[in-house]
This record gives C-alpha cells, structure tokens and sequence, in this order.
C-alpha cells in the first residue's frame, strides 16, 4: 500500500515559516533558517543537480526521505505566487524554475482551478480543487505503487493530520524560534492516530524525529 | 560563576502543561504525560527516596541535571495552590510533602509575601517578590558556589529566557500532542540570546535537547 509521508522542517517554537510570507521572501522573515541545515548536504545538492556538498548524519535521513516517492501533494502557498485566483495572463508555474526537481506528478490543493502544468524532467502540477482525500486518491494512483509526500505547508499538513491520514511524520526540528506565524501543530487537536516516535537523529543544526505508526 | 539551568519537559506542539490545571489536577488534562518518560527511571526513584528503577539513555541526561545544583527557583504556579493570596489558616506548602527532594534552597517567585517555609530534609521555600533578577541574585548566593536550577513554569521561564539569564536549558521534548495551555516559548522573541544546541540524545518516549552558550 503506498503510504503518505509527511515531512517538514519546524523551529523550536513550533513554526514552519516565518512572519510575513511574500513572493520576495516565500518562507516568511527568518524562515530561510529553517532549511540551512539542508542546502551544504551532497544528497541535496545531487536532488537539485549540483554537485558537491557534505554529507553527515543528515544524509542518511535526506536520502531516505526521498527514496521510493512517486508523487507529491503540496498546499497553494507551497506551490506559491499571490493569493486567489491564477493570473490567466502571467501565471505562476512555481519556485523551482523550468525543471523542477520532483521529476514525478505533484498534486496542488487549491480553491481555484486549473489546467494541469508539465515542465522539463517529468515534473507535472496538477491543480486538485475538490479536498485532500481527492488529492491523496490522486496522487496514489500516480504513484504507481510507490509512496506520496506530503511536503507542506501548514495548512495542507494540518488537515491531513488532523484527519488521520498520515503515515509516517519526519519532522526535522532546528534550534531557533521563528516568532510566528504559522504553527504546524495549531488547531490539530491532540491526536496523533497512531503516529509514535520511532527514531531521532542528532545532527548539525538539527534533530531530525520520525514518527510511524508501529 | 554559578549559572542558571533551566530544565522542562515539553509536548511536540510546544507546551509544558495541559489545559485546565488545577489543585487535583496540577499538571492540567493530559500533562501527566510529559512526565511518564521520568517516572521509571531509577536515577529519578533514587532522588525520590525509592528503590529500584530502569536505566536507559536518560539516565545519565537525569544524573547530569541533578548534578552541582545548590539551589532552586520556581514560578508561583509551580509551587501550587489556590492563585492569588496565601491562606495564612491553613497555607499551602507545595506538592511535595514533608521532605521535598530538593534538599537545597528553594525560591518562589511570586506577588504575595509570606514567610520563609523550612521543611525536612533541607529544603526551605524563599518566597520573593521583588522579580526575577532578585531571586537569582538570592538564589546564586544560597547556591554556595554550585549552579542554580531554574524548574519553570511556563512564565517564569518566559521572563528568564526573555532576559537572557539562562545559560543552559535542558528540553525534554515528548513526542505527544497536549493542544494547551501554556506554550513555553510564546511571547519569549525570537532571541536564543546565545544558547545553541549542544546534544541531542533519542531515549524511550523523549528526546533531550541541551542547549548552552559555546
């Protein structure tokens, strides 16, 4: 059964973006910290088509967490651009340039419809406007037997969490406080259906914390 | 120089009780759960004046936090009892009996004076209520020399870290979800004033985070 797995990076305080998200700062003022445990990483660097890099008791986690993907369902502010509908004449077609580095169907969950999008390297963005059970039985099939990554944001990891469709969680945890604004855990309730820690990883400028159901 | 070490549990949404505490339930609905990591240890049993207990990878995280402590400072709500005044007919004396396991000086921030409380076993409550810096300063002196445990709660801690007068805090995040109350890093900005994560250490139902100033 291909399983959804969650995974995101959130500060001690909670948070997985900063205040003031724009499309000049797409993670919000200090959120860029979140992920510089990540950018000197080889296995990241390799995703992204760069060469060289690090690699520590980080790597293993990365590699891990992008083996056996077939599809990716991320929320509208994931995917980006200004809020509300798609501008027909200049549209937004996401962060990641011409050739995004999915290489596999990514599913965006929005309240606006849209043609599907297909750039270079196999990467497709499918627009999902009827809910989150619609997105994941989508992306399932997409994948082809492998598993679905859920990468955020909030919002989107917030309602598949709080519905219980979660199968595995690997939150890496950075050591800093972000001050706002979107908390990952607001609004989530107190149930983790299942989801028990199975494994935590030291690192620089991390902890990374996996959670599964045993 | 004696420094100020903080040390809390913490749920993964961020705080260190439940909702709706009170003189039953002093740990709020749910935040008995932050503790159960705690409980089996021999090394907490052993401080507790009882025998027997597990050892695992949080043995040494809890000797080492007992170490070199020559004094204590707590929050009113830590403390315990009914808020506001203290009944002097029949005055609340904490939640620990007879004979605290403190066995040092302990010192009570608060808005309410009252006389020093000596109980057995060397621990005297100091209750303070000129604010944070006189309790530390109070607190170092009655420390002879050996460090100062700050033991929370959420507001003190709050004020301490907002100071900058932690020098080294220990968190023990458990992995469960309390959905409230008192969220330990709210309202503390976004300065770590230095303190960096120093170890992590993954153990059975917790992971501890020590950070300190390099």
């Amino acid at each position: 059964m291909s399983r959804l797995r969650f995974r995101i990076s959130m500060s001690l305080d909670g948070f997985v973006a900063g205040p003031d998200q724009s499309v000049n700062e797409p993670l919000g003022v200090g959120g860029e910290g979140l992920h510089e445990w990540v950018l000197p990483l080889a296995a990241w660097r390799t995703a992204h088509g760069k060469e060289g890099g690090e690699v520590n008791e980080s790597s293993r986690v990365v590699e891990e967490e992008v083996a056996n993907i077939g599809a990716t369902i991320m929320g509208r502010n994931m995917f980006g651009g200004h809020p509300g509908g798609w501008d027909a004449g200049n549209p937004w077609n996401g962060w990641w340039g011409k050739n995004p580095p999915f290489h596999h169907p990514v599913f965006v969950l929005t309240h606006h419809a849209r043609e599907p999008l297909a750039l270079e390297g196999g990467t497709t963005f499918t627009f999902v406007t009827d809910g989150i059970e619609s997105a994941l039985e989508q992306a399932r099939r997409a994948a082809g037997g492998r598993d679905v990554a859920l990468s955020g944001g909030a919002q989107a990891a917030q309602q598949y969490l709080a519905a219980g469709l979660v199968d595995e969680m690997e939150l890496h945890l950075v050591p800093t406080l972000l001050g706002g604004v979107e908390r990952l855990f607001e609004g989530v309730g107190t149930d983790l259906h299942g989801l028990e820690l199975v494994r935590a990883v030291a690192a620089p400028g991390v902890t990374h914390l996996k959670f599964a159901r045993r």
